[in-house]
């Protein structure tokens, strides 16, 4: 059953603004609960037109198999099925479906996706740990009144993320892999709720935080502040039960009155606290062992709890796109400083390509985004020199597919690392053949196309050289080179290009 | 049959030293010529006890078939054979054999491999581009008397390395996939000398050059020199027609002169000129060919011919191991700031690790060089958090394995790899078989002190905290943990490793 719906009802922003508003939404497919998220976007504000909650405990058995388990699948399938009407009249650039821990770590996610792709009618995209933390804090900052520099502390059904920012600027983005249902399966497998096995799932939480708590504490903070279900529901219990100072603040007293309120319960399935839903009580203690363990590591006092989370980040980043604030461009715009990019070289090559693009994109029938991609891999496709020469469009695409992107979806940096993998040397017909199905026609064109503007640009030229003359038929492209009595660099290269692409069932043909 | 045999000859250094004089010894398995060399090093100077080459051709067909044929392998096995009386007296520490681009490219390398090592009794290295550039430019520049900065131009039989350094230090190393014999291969297939062909050569060794070309020409240089087999022999025919202002000086017009000789035999098997040996002329034309590529790319008007190369600087190199100025150790440093490790924990994991070394070195049979990869792999474990914390393990192990680390072998650079791959999470049980079984037990012994070590320091404190009692049995280890009423993080950690380590078939047993 649905539960925590309200239509329309809460309004980010009440503003009401002159022009036509976008309509964006966001779905949260989270380890623990699912969100949906509607709302009008106009003059840079949010007015939100319909939330929507489920406690779909997607990562239930997770722990235990590596696997999502079928009746959590058929959970997390009806409650999509019960997003699916509020979604109508939303064009798909304006929607983002995002899946987190439970989707990165499930060995059949897959599978889930697909299902759930075909019950919702739009794509599904796995973000990474850190990226999660990023739209986290980009939905917190905007719910944020108060300036200095804020600690937020999210606790998900399986991450818990971790970011320290200032005003919209994140400074450390983390994402640990600990949530209330992952510990939950782990550390009381059988029910049972013991101070012995709070400890354990405490020192777990512990272990993780281990990883970042002196770079954190070297950061500092002047306000900690939680967001998402475990540490809503505690502030809600301590203040039910007189032990908070004020609504929406845990303190270390309260929390440690909590913790034993939770140890005489003695057993999950008989947790029952005042202004604690019961749709959360199973996954609850665990969720505190968390929260208790972040206190101890960062030697906490108080933490606060403010809304604005992960699903509000999407529609923020998403509102951002249009804009010329795009984070991805900037996310490639520091990857090429550290690793050292020629930007000449990668300037050259992008424009080579992009009027390359200009010219196919109407009979090849790619789309604006695709032009983006282009655009981008062009300026990245030469990171791996970073890590070697010998090889380095793998040595590229490793980095491009594993590097945390701030603002790129996971499908979207395996279509980069695709491009880049792809720019030289022989066509990658494996690596293609790896790429969801509804993305090899064109990223094998886009692909076609980097190779292209790369070895045009071969020599480094100044500035990038003119187009030699080509045409198009069908999926075949034609060049006409300028007449020449002997083999220039660029004839060289294109008859090797012909060849590599001939290998790969591509038709290249050259003219004189 | 052996061939360039001189037993002693050439001194690099006449001077005699007090002092007991260390035997060195260095094999440069090229893809055109073998090498030996022995020498005598003493006060940081070599004197050379034995030389011998032979061109053996091991890269011939190698193009065209992807592989060492069976007819090249035999060549080589043969001069291993006439190498082998001249090791007798070489500790195996003082001794590397080196592989180069056609035991890198041939898909058979590591059966010709085995065979060799049978044959020699030594183990054998393949090296990567840069590390042989590097190598090449430690000879060189001990053989070169003058200062200011230089381009060095080593044409091999497979790959053509560049270099741009002042006294003993390289600012630039390449190494490019085009060498005289696998060229001779690609563009004179069946033997015929055209000027097209000629071109065709030279322009896909342009193509291969615009890649370096702008860099190298904005760090200049003051002096070009050239080494290897076919600059000597290009000089010195140009001295034997009294086309060269001097021996072994190369300039622009009388190189074209002896292109314009070269293209009148018609035929690779026709090639005879004054000055070149017979053994080199089906191979020479490529090699001018890269050579005239070179003139042009680099707008070189001459280039000189000077002595010492890749064997020689094996031996500089393996002498300088020895002293505090282990270019290892330097490599690592610069990677670790290069990624931007936390030095201190760094430090802390290496200093437990070298105690646990310590105490099962001995019981274990560990080598001191063991040691020294351990605190290798120590200083290094966390460099993949550059990439992403999620999985850093995975990341730090490719750059290990994919960097141009200077000083390192392929066969260290996999050993590193591996223990940082192990380092945490899962024994890696595929990884670990995939390593030369004569490694495996060895390299098993390393990870697990690394795993403790860094376990041990999972707090990241200020510095590394007493060793728990350890006691070995066998391969089996027993730690003995404070009795506590309660877990902590370390037994906790612990417990978790034990899980690990049955996993992989190791015991770790821990008693409180």
């Amino acid at each position: 059953m649905p539960q925590d719906i309200s239509l329309p009802t809460t309004t980010l922003n009440d503003d009401i603004d002159q022009g036509e508003p976008q309509r964006l939404a966001a779905i949260d497919l989270g380890s623990n609960s699912f969100h949906l998220l509607v709302a009008n976007y106009q003059n840079e504000r949010l007015q939100v037109v319909a939330r929507m909650g489920e406690k779909v405990q997607l990562a239930a058995g997770l722990h235990e198999q590596g696997t999502l388990n079928e009746a959590a699948m058929q959970r997390a399938l009806d409650c999509l099925g019960r997003f699916a009407p509020f979604l109508k009249d939303i064009e798909a650039a304006n929607l983002r479906v995002v899946g987190t821990n439970a989707l990165r770590d499930a060995d059949n996610s897959q599978t889930f996706i697909e299902r759930a792709e075909a019950q919702l009618g739009y794509p599904i995209e796995i973000i990474a740990g850190r990226e999660e933390a990023r739209l986290i804090y980009l939905g917190a900052a905007h719910a944020l009144a108060e300036n200095g520099r804020r600690l937020i502390v999210d606790i998900g059904g399986g991450s818990t993320e971790f970011i320290i920012g200032e005003a919209f600027e994140p400074k450390a983005l983390e994402s640990l892999r600990m949530g209330c249902v992952t510990f939950s399966g782990r550390f009381f497998p059988d029910g049972e709720l013991s101070e012995k096995r709070m400890r354990r799932a405490e020192l777990a939480a512990l272990s993780e935080l281990a990883n970042i708590q002196r770079p954190y504490q070297r950061l500092g903070w002047d306000d900690p502040v939680g967001s998402s279900g475990t540490i809503k529901a505690a502030a809600s219990v301590l203040y039910a039960y007189g032990d908070a100072p004020q609504e929406g603040v845990i303190t270390r007293s309260g929390l440690k009155k909590l913790r034993e309120r939770l140890l005489k319960c003695k057993q999950l399935d008989k947790v029952e606290l005042d202004g604690l839903k019961p749709d959360r009580a199973k996954v609850f203690p665990a969720g505190i062992a968390i929260l208790c363990a972040v206190f101890e590591a960062f030697n906490l006092t108080q933490i606060r709890f403010a809304d604005g989370a992960l699903r509000e980040g999407v529609l923020y980043d998403m509102a951002g796109r249009n804009s010329a604030e795009d984070t991805r461009s900037k996310t490639l715009e520091m990857l090429k400083r550290v690793y050292d990019v020629d930007t000449r070289q990668a300037e050259n090559v992008a424009d080579t390509a992009a009027r390359l693009f200009a010219k196919v994109k109407q009979p090849w029938g790619l789309t604006k985004q695709q032009g983006h991609y282009l655009k981008w891999a062009s300026h990245v496709h030469e990171i791996g020199l970073a890590i070697s020469h010998s090889q380095f469009h793998r040595h590229g695409a490793y980095l491009l597919e594993h590097s945390d992107l701030a603002g790129f979806s996971r499908p979207e940096q395996r279509l980069l690392a695709f491009l880049v993998r792809a720019h030289r040397r022989k066509f990658p017909l494996k690596e293609w053949q790896a790429l969801p199905a509804a993305q090899q026609a064109s990223s094998a064109k886009l692909a076609r196309l980097l190779r292209l503007a790369v070895l045009i640009n071969h020599s480094r030229p100044e500035s990038a050289p003119p187009l030699p003359d080509i045409s198009i038929d069908g999926a075949a492209l034609t060049i006409t080179l300028p007449a020449s009595d002997e083999p220039t660099l660029l004839s060289t290269d294109i008859e090797q290009e012909q060849a590599y692409m001939a290998a790969a069932g591509f038709t290249l043909t050259v003219l004189e």
